[in-house]
């Protein structure tokens, strides 16, 4: 076990509405349940060997998580935002890239701009891309603050 | 002991000014007495049974502490900046939620805005508050850039 | 060995461009050595007796190194963005001070700019400046969006 090392991660995207933005946000959080932990941004890399989990549980409240994530938050009524993560993974998972974006459109064109960031991110390497996966989220504000995040939260263990 | 679940935490706020902006956030982090340590930064989430430390001595110069922190810098003469951290912790210490908010406003107008995400963010978890905390700072800027920032510094021991 | 008082640090300066803002900056950090890692944000100060190493290598892919960064992207044809670190050690390596600068300017400017910021910060603090040492990167955009990047990182062993 270590922090330095990451050997499981698991990725999701959620919106949410709240009170205030940074409410917004905390709910969307909750919804990806990560809202109890306490979130270590990262830049955008992938351990070798990662194991993927289809959900996080048995967290301690509080715990510290390695976490690349793309979040905007919105409280113009009328407006569309999303947040959008694009996973990389390179043949024999020897390690993956992972870019964010986020912004004022369609959750479709986020993904589209990620997909194209971890093309050319490959493509500089000189790695093959085996798998590429998305996750994204949108909402378009109504009456009250939004929030859109994406994220992949690594894992010591 | 572990960094990856803080077990003692400082709570604390000040304002400073400096030569440039960032001088003058380096000097509220001084006054504070974490400003010869490395902060990364954190979403918002007490562990559970954290202790309280009144004051923060004997780090060695450039630890890595994880802190959640609010600030903002500004060098318009007459404006006033404010930044608050709102904690909240619930029944049994089992747990704690902390809100940031900072901007151009009065430290009790700040102190209002993260006592409201508190209340929220219990409400939303279905937790019981059990007691608030506030700490915020607010300066004027004179001749000089000013920084205010408020913390929550996090202990692996 | 200790994610919490690193031991070794290696400092460097790079600008690059690519298809988006965000794989220019990717760019700029394969070139420093650092595109295949998780940077963790740090603010800014040095653990006393850093060793400083001339060349980041064996690094697995996606660990996890806290790093202090300046940088910015832009796609301006004609603007010139430049980032700078300025590193001040003190007498004896007792520690040392880290102050960033990234924006429109020339990296001379920035240069000027973290060294400012060093001095005032050893003043402040009654520390007596031994060593300063600056990293800066340039670059003019063209037809394509660009980054710099100025970065201390640091290792654990």
């Amino acid at each position: 076990m270590s922090w330095m090392t990451p050997k499981r991660a698991f990725m999701g995207a959620a919106a949410a509405e709240g009170g205030t933005k940074l409410n917004a946000f905390d709910n969307a959080l909750l919804k990806l349940g990560i809202g109890n932990v306490n979130l270590v941004k990262l830049s955008s890399v992938i351990p070798a060997h990662i194991e993927w989990i289809e959900k996080v549980h048995d967290v301690p409240i509080g715990m510290l998580l390695p976490t690349v994530y793309a979040h905007i938050e919105s409280d113009e009524p009328g407006m569309t935002i999303s947040a959008a993560l694009g996973v990389g993974i390179s043949e024999g998972n020897e390690g993956g890239l992972i870019y964010e974006y986020s912004g004022y459109c369609t959750k479709k064109e986020a993904e589209e701009m990620v997909r194209k960031m971890v093309e050319e991110g490959f493509a500089v390497r000189g790695w093959k891309l085996k798998e590429f996966r998305a996750v994204s989220a949108e909402i378009t504000v109504k009456d009250k603050p939004a929030a859109v995040v994406a994220a992949v939260v690594m894992f010591p263990y």
